[in-house]
């Protein structure tokens, strides 16, 4: 499975993947998933894909070429954001039609969505999500972040905590959040993760970081916000009848490690 | 769609379930999820349901039923906790069965989960976990809770959370935590919620509240953990590059806030 996610505020935009690729649970293996395709100055788009590998392949594949040897249709070509999702859209219908008509017949499990968002120069930076049909929608105000792949674990965080007025990078830490919980409850998602930030006007890469599980910030990051989320459990408010009890447990704590003290270790 | 869980701690056992029931976005209702059958003294259960409401409905109507008229296999003769489980899996199975019988197909869509919990005199308190199939599993100390229906939004806390150390009621507060997580996030699960504390060899229901959505105590809690969430982003490591830029944001707040005191509110 997969896991990526692009966020808009006020400032720009942020995105984020994992790199796990699984066709079972024993054939699992590494693929980026952020794919930039960037011409300073004029245009910058980031694609992120979930699916079938070989039908995100396909369609990666088919954007490089087209923006390369200067198709009619790239997006070095279209003029909108929205035209630009249109494309991504229909190259993904595309390649999942060609393999069905090759066989024959049509076929499952040849899916795959994909978030693409960035900035043509003059107009306003945007996101959109490209559904498997080939379809896209993009953000409001209300929604200013977008998911694919295994999307829920991460989402309440999003949900809490994502508004347009937040700063570049506490939607970063909070995309790395949302990974983090989604990678913790689903073996199927997993590092090394990617995270990159687009400054709005800019129309080039932000700051793009790598991060393995093993990375110090990102240890560091999930270390702090477990502390953190259990520091907080701890000062939500009591039940009703917790405040009558409240006396009791605290002197049982302290006879317990007052025993402790002298007692050996068990 | 439902969303019910149960943790198993030292202590005892905690049930949560939310109260939506909907066929479809326009035929949404009201159900409670959350059934107890004690036996002060002797046994005592809780059943938590999910799935189709029908085939919930047969099965409450079995188990009650069973109990009362002292049939051969009730919640009250069971010998253990896993044959209370199968008992409710042997039912939930044949629910099934019985509707695609009397349509001479078979049917989708009538499955249901269940959780059980509970502790019968002289054994350990558990929680055990019924599939649609009929089948069921139990908890383990490294996976000391269940949960069924639209379980992923609310699993992130309890991976990072739950223990079986921790006291009976920050399990409470984990669980409705969970449960205010998944509704935030998913519309097809809704309030009233319903919790319930059970403490280890009391064979009767401890503490049981019904919480509405404007609950002065479950909005407390939402409102707190919101906040802490908030707060919590704000004591995250900054990434590397923001160490260098802090004392430029510093002074734009400064003066923004110098000059927020003699102009005008907005």
């Amino acid at each position: 499975m997969t896991y990526c996610l692009a966020i808009k505020i006020d400032d720009g935009l942020v995105f984020a993947s994992d790199s796990r690729t699984s066709a079972s649970v024993d054939d699992v293996r590494t693929y980026g998933k952020m794919h930039v395709f960037e011409y300073p100055g004029d245009r910058f788009f980031t694609l992120l894909s979930a699916g079938n590998l070989a039908t995100t392949q396909s369609v990666l594949e088919h954007v490089s070429r087209d923006a390369q040897v200067g198709a009619a249709t790239s997006l070095r070509s279209v003029s909108s954001m929205y035209d630009a999702a249109e494309y991504v859209g229909s190259l993904n219908a595309r390649a999942q039609r060609r393999i069905s008509e090759d066989r024959g017949e049509h076929l499952d499990g040849l899916g795959a969505t994909f978030i693409l968002g960035g900035q043509i120069a003059g107009q306003e930076p945007s996101i959109y999500l490209v559904y498997n049909l080939g379809n896209c929608i993009t953000t409001s105000p209300e929604t200013n972040f977008m998911q694919i792949g295994e999307s829920k674990y991460g989402k309440p965080i999003l949900d809490r905590v994502v508004a347009p007025h937040i700063s570049m990078e506490d939607a970063a830490r909070c995309a790395l959040i949302s990974l983090d919980a989604t990678i913790r409850s689903n073996i199927s998602v997993g590092p090394p993760l990617e995270l990159l930030t687009y400054k709005r006007d800019s129309l080039q890469t932000g700051k793009r970081m790598r991060l393995e599980a093993d990375d110090p910030f990102f240890r560091d990051l999930r270390d702090s916000w477990n502390a953190a989320l259990t520091e907080a459990l701890n000062e939500m408010p009591r039940f009703p009848w917790e405040e009558q009890q409240i006396s009791q447990p605290n002197l049982q704590q302290a006879a317990t490690q007052m025993g402790g003290e002298h007692a050996p270790n068990r």
